[in-house]
């Protein structure tokens, strides 16, 4: 796709300054971008790039002075890093784009398919499930049986999504994740062995919801694993069976959340890190990285860290200790040494 | 599916209490079933529910006393919640039945497929594979050359399984877990590059063992990495060359256990545990979350936590103190402070 | 496959000492040989093995003295280890050669083959895609729009790679593994919820790297996720957008990288390693699993531990006095009241 100046000014209702038929076909940062590539300026701390920049086309704010001249031709426009955002979103709707039905791919007979989406190769709709408009299912993707899912749905490559689950518009799920494997339920026979309890639950991902690639969501023994709307979650990540997770709740890379936890709305879990079964925590809490929650949290709005976590703040207070431990001990030693002498006196 | 009340009385052998004629569609827990829902009673804490359940049958033990009128169809047995098990069971198993060769498929000439399996579309089955009576491999999985398989094994979609790689009877493997991929093996060379150890050994996992989804099981450098009889690993754990684990151990998700480590029989490992290369846990311990075992654990049965991991007890006890060691900091200098003075004097 | 061993002796340019008809099909331990195997003895600690191996052929260092009579055949040879290694490497290379395109699979009439290619069944290679020759890409795996593949590399059953991706020469990718999924990038908005920020960058994988199954790679947001020349990843690791990874970097199981971290050359992260975003890793750096990197580290070649991670002598020499920690706050206890008398006195 090669775009010239003048047609992206058209599209963000700017001006051009320098040459209008200079064309570019990619996005790049301004300090990285080569010659045909279209970049923007909207942060003053890089001004200095723009004297410098290889780009062909930058976007730059109306109000911007130049004090030297510049290679680049440039679009003014009233926001330059809210139009960049708009072209970004373009560029990737048009990356992104693909409709029709590649063959093979395997779609049983009575499985209800909507309008204008995308199934590629290799991928699998079981029977009675239903796939709503504007759905898009990568190859080597498969949906069991009976699975629901909505309009504007995004299935990557080689998601794998268990039978009965539930996911509704706008969803984006990752290459890899897998929706509604079985629980981790086994009861412990007398012998040593163990019986499999039967995981008969879905899962469901409601609107707006990112799933990461890798990522995956156990179904409910019974009833439901429930990621409510505009949750994010990274890569990596394990939801056990009967979890809950709270609207626009983020949780970053390779967290653990075990059985039946229920985490609250807004709540931001940093990465690696271990949330144990049957606890809730509560609405706006924030963890830090590899952080262990132990015990439910029941303040909302806080923020914790350390494995088991404690309040923030007194865990940088305690590790800033740890540190200084063998100097504290030595210093102890001392003491008892300084009062024995003491005492003889 | 819909059964009437005397449908499952008859399978349970237990005695329609109300509408013989009510039928139900699925099964929930007593607190959320909606209509048409079966439930169960069992635990006396749960029994104000059963006046109060939109449950249309529950299922209760034979001795229950009612202090006042319920709406659903009880069914009465002698033993509520290991008849419900039963029927858990049954509907999975019935919601699991899948026979038959799904087309386009692939089935190497030259692979041994027994009766009665249900191959999915898009799965993989390689040259010299032997594939046993009662197995389910689902879509898109992948089972390398000559790997073997036992009976009644389900592989769910996408799993893969590297060559000559052997899996027994009863063994459940979830979507998206590797079985067999190469060990993390290199070799340093003078000018800081590394060069590949070979990895031809395979991966063993014995009768009965359930590996969760997106789990990795890497295969040995030479001989085998062996999962034994009965064991459970949850989803995304990583299993690294040449380990060894003991029969019916239970490890949970996102834990690593590293080269050449063996465990023993009836360990748990909690969830994001870490064990080094090359050691040894001994037969019945228990390990807590996001712990790290850095040595051979030699004493049987005991309960381990921490990084590295000392005693469960020690470690409470430390981890109880860290919490404090700000005040214990100050403590000190106060002493120190006095001391000083107290010499003077 | 079936060799004397005067076929191996030939192979190695050594001298058969014993029958030089008996034929081996495996390569084993010498500890763990059965019949049928060929094994080998460099190591002069495992010399009692050969006296009781059950190895068919055991290859030896020419200056090897017996005290005992063997049953194996033996073949003599400059370098005992080297020589077996050539085998090994010999033996996989046998095992893991394919070539030739199975049906079905899907090939875009844009895409460019190289020759000699192994493409399995039910692999998909997208638009514009480039494979260089002598690659082989297994069942499965799915190549999007615009990749580039150099010569010789191998992609296993599963593996994901998301669209503009640039993979080098020799470069292996376990099963599982997705390459190019979108950075994790989300803009807050006042009521909660979250806008995704378009993920426009690729992913590049230089010659000689090696990635481990499931392990996740996201593309930059713009520009590269580079993952330089000869790194090793083990598997289960998260690498997220616009990420750096120095060369022959080595990286164990399940570590997670931060948004733009830099890692520098030749550095190993340990296992369940965290590195926080936007901070570098000198060269040569060294840490220990379960750390957390919190900040930069600058020195190059030193060993880290802990998390946060400290020096690994200072993290040693707290992590003592962490588990003294109960007694060494019942010894202040303890000088508390000695002093309190020695003040009344």
């Amino acid at each position: 796709m090669q775009f010239s100046a003048q047609e992206i000014a058209f599209i963000l209702n700017g001006t051009v300054e320098g040459d209008p038929l200079v064309s570019v076909n990619q996005l790049a940062k301004i300090e990285e971008a080569t010659n045909g590539s279209l970049s923007f300026l909207a942060n003053p701390k890089y001004e200095p790039y723009i004297y410098t920049t290889n780009a062909s086309i930058v976007i730059v704010n109306n109000d911007l002075v130049l004090s030297e001249a510049v290679k680049a031709s440039l679009i003014r426009v009233e926001n330059a890093y809210s139009a960049f955002s708009v072209l970004l979103e373009k560029y990737n709707t048009i990356k992104l784009h693909k409709t029709g039905i590649e063959q093979p791919c395997f779609i049983h007979p009575s499985a209800q398919v909507g309008e204008n989406v995308y199934i590629g190769a290799f991928a699998y709709i079981g029977p009675g499930v239903k796939l709503g408009n504007n759905c898009k299912v990568y190859p080597n993707t498969y949906i069991a049986d009976n699975v629901s899912i909505g309009e504007h749905t995004t299935l990557f490559a080689g998601v794998k999504v268990y039978f009965d689950c539930v996911l509704g518009n706008n969803v984006i799920v990752h290459s890899g994740a897998i929706i509604g494997s079985d629980g981790f339920g086994f009861a412990p026979n007398a012998d040593g062995t163990y019986t499999k309890v039967s995981q008969i639950g879905n899962v469901i991902l409601e609107d707006n919801v990112e799933v990461g690639s890798n990522t995956t969501i156990d179904r409910a023994t019974m009833g439901s694993t429930i990621i409510r709307k505009g949750v994010k979650l990274d890569n990596l990540i394990q939801i056990a069976h009967n979890v809950e997770i709270g609207v626009n709740t983020v949780i970053a890379a390779q967290t653990g959340v075990s059985g039946s936890a229920k985490i609250g709305e807004n709540v931001i879990l940093g990465g690696q890190v271990g949330v144990v079964g049957h606890i809730s925590i509560a609405k706006g809490s924030q963890v830090q990285a590899q952080s262990g929650i132990s015990r439910s949290i029941i303040d909302e709005g806080k923020k914790w860290a350390g494995s088991p976590a404690v309040s923030y703040a007194n865990n940088m207070r305690s590790q800033v200790v740890v540190q200084r431990l063998p100097e504290l001990e030595k210093k102890v030693e001392e003491l008892v040494k300084i009062i024995a002498e003491l005492r003889k006196e």
